[in-house]
């Protein structure tokens, strides 16, 4: 495969995936077509999908595919027709090896929120508009995939649910570094989330990533903070962040709580790394937010923008395209700007559209722009 | 002891603890002199106090007062004074101890909004007027104390650090009946919080907690949650709860959350409860849910109603005084609503008090109320 090769994987997945990933092929035909992207796309299965069909959430074909391309695009993959395989067949299963097996460690999540659409947080108007956190999560190593782990039955009768909390120096550095990295670019200041009080695995994150920072990035503003605070501050006031690095399981929770307060789940992307390799190529996953949406998938309703703007940042991440990503991002604003809306994202004297509708608009805004 | 004692153990701690302790003190008498409760108080140490004069943050002396006492109130623990000290020395370490040796599994974090109060919240006030929440956090097992634990060096030179979440069918269900029969004596809704999609321990938590609700409580409305989409719910409609039931760390950080979402964590209180004796009496600790707010610390600054609402909650609980407990929560209602507030919920057109002047209303209020 040359460096040069743009081979996009995309995998749709269960629920909403496929729809809203519909809009994506159209816009990335609109990038061939129009500004000469040479892509090379290619269609695979994930999540209850592939279980429906081959019997896993992920064949090791697909697993080999995604090895190989440039970049992943995913939709979403779950819902309550597989809640209740057993845990290794869950569709979930299929997401957390796509990200173990491709090593993506550094999970991106912007908490962004578009001007249109202050108003549709929760929170006040003022202490949301203009938010523009990063979110670094790790993402292949913690309680979610540490051994031992299982249930067993004790010699009384009992059950016993196990997990394993764990890290080591080298994932913590890796990890930061991408952050520390995303802050010199951003704001300039890194708060690094633990429970260092409670937990001696938090204890090692807080000095590995002070460590980093005394060493190879005195010039970024580090700070430490417990992640029950962080929870209660991205309430408090979500706009003292710039990039927040933290593990896997805090920020599951503390990535989707900053998601919410955008008010526009539906407007979030979100982007996963690997390593870097000789020549600066990480293997990358790019997916929205949000989940399957199994309540209105098939229905056309489904907000496509989150997915097209995980296509942006892979044009940004992986293709060091920025200035198509600044097109596409633009293209985005300005339809929701003249208040084109899906159900998710509605708001009194707005003109509500489907999902294929809202692809048109960005389609034509595109074209508008690139005149 | 005889069942009608009333020991009382007071733990005021670090910071501001000693404080807003002082106001529960002066409380506490004026329940002994206009209504005749024969409390039995004791003072003890805990914290980065005890530590400094002991060595230990809790000493053996002080957790056996704490087991022998019919209630125990806490201050605060905590302080920069105390960030750098072994893990094992930490003031919160005190903390920990005395939920784990007193078995306190159930940690009552009521998230309340007082009429009042609801313009305080970051969140749109429509969101959270008449919010009332109960969030029972699993509080003696999981992550926070499971083995093994530690930070160990590889053969490679590398760190590694470790902590072990771990859940048992009789830990779940005890904490479990807890919520059930909270919710049926309030909304009859209980929503049961964990990460079933990624972790074992979470899929046995889930099932326990289902077998639960289909045997001994099919009256109540059960629903279960994942822990990120429960963070996510909170920001978006908090208002959708009644009682939540969850682990040791999603309870740490939602329920901060929650209590964040009120927009004035000076106001509330908690409570940590035991398994009932025979005479159905619980061990119990009662706090408040800030912290020892070093910055503030020694000023008479410090807002001590979540430390008179614990107190409130002690009554209530521990000694079966319900209309006592009904007493000092309708004068801190009153006492806010008449516009006297500390620096934490001052607002304008509002009269600024300090931690003893706060008090004073309370006592005010209280023999107006009683008159
Ligand atoms: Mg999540
Ligand atoms: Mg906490």
């Amino acid at each position: 495969m040359s460096s040069n090769s743009k081979k996009i994987l995309i995998l749709a997945g269960d629920g909403i995936g496929p729809e809203v990933m519909g809009e994506v092929k159209r816009t990335l035909g609109w990038f061939e077509k129009r500004r000469g992207s040479g892509f090379e796309t290619e269609d695979g299965l994930v999540g209850g999908c592939s279980f429906d069909k081959h019997g896993v959430p992920l064949t090791d074909e697909t697993m080999q595919k995604a090895i190989d391309a440039d970049a992943v695009l995913l939709g979403a993959v779950g819902g309550p027709k597989w809640d209740n395989l057993p845990f290794k067949d869950k569709p979930e299963r299929g997401l957390l090896r796509l990200r173990k097996d491709m090593e993506l460690f550094a999970n991106l999540r912007p908490a962004l929120v578009f001007d249109a659409l202050a108003e549709a947080s929760s929170l006040k108007t003022e202490l949301v508009k203009g938010l523009d956190i990063m979110i670094v999560r790790e993402l292949t190593g913690g309680v979610y995939f540490g051994s031992p782990r299982g249930i067993e039955t004790l010699p009384n009768g009992e059950r016993r649910g196990i997990n394993t909390q764990v890290y080591t120096t080298s994932e913590i550095q890796r990890v930061a570094r991408v952050a520390f990295e995303l802050a010199r670019k951003r704001g300039n200041k890194l708060c690094s989330v633990e429970k260092a009080n409670v937990m001696e695995s938090g204890v090692l994150w807080r000095e590995e990533v002070q460590k980093l920072g005394d060493t190879e990035y005195k010039d970024v503003q580090l700070s430490h903070m417990y992640a029950d605070n962080c929870a209660m501050q991205l309430v408090r006031q979500p706009k003292q962040f710039d990039v927040i690095v933290t593990d896997n399981l805090f920020g599951d929770l503390l990535s989707d709580c900053a998601a919410m307060l955008t008010g526009s789940l539906g407007m979030l992307p979100s982007a996963s790394l690997g390593a870097a390799d000789k020549g600066g190529k990480r293997k990358a996953l790019y997916e929205p937010v949000h989940g399957s949406a199994p309540d209105i998938a098939g229905q056309g309703k489904a907000n496509p923008l989150a997915c097209l703007l995980s296509l942006s940042m892979m044009l940004r991440y992986s293709f060091d395209q920025g200035e198509d990503a600044d097109l596409l991002e633009k293209a985005a604003n300005n339809v929701v700007a003249k208040g084109f809306r899906t159900g998710d994202i509605m708001a009194p004297g707005c003109t509500l559209v489907g999902t294929k509708e809202m692809g048109d608009e960005i389609l034509k805004e595109l074209d508008r722009l690139a005149a």
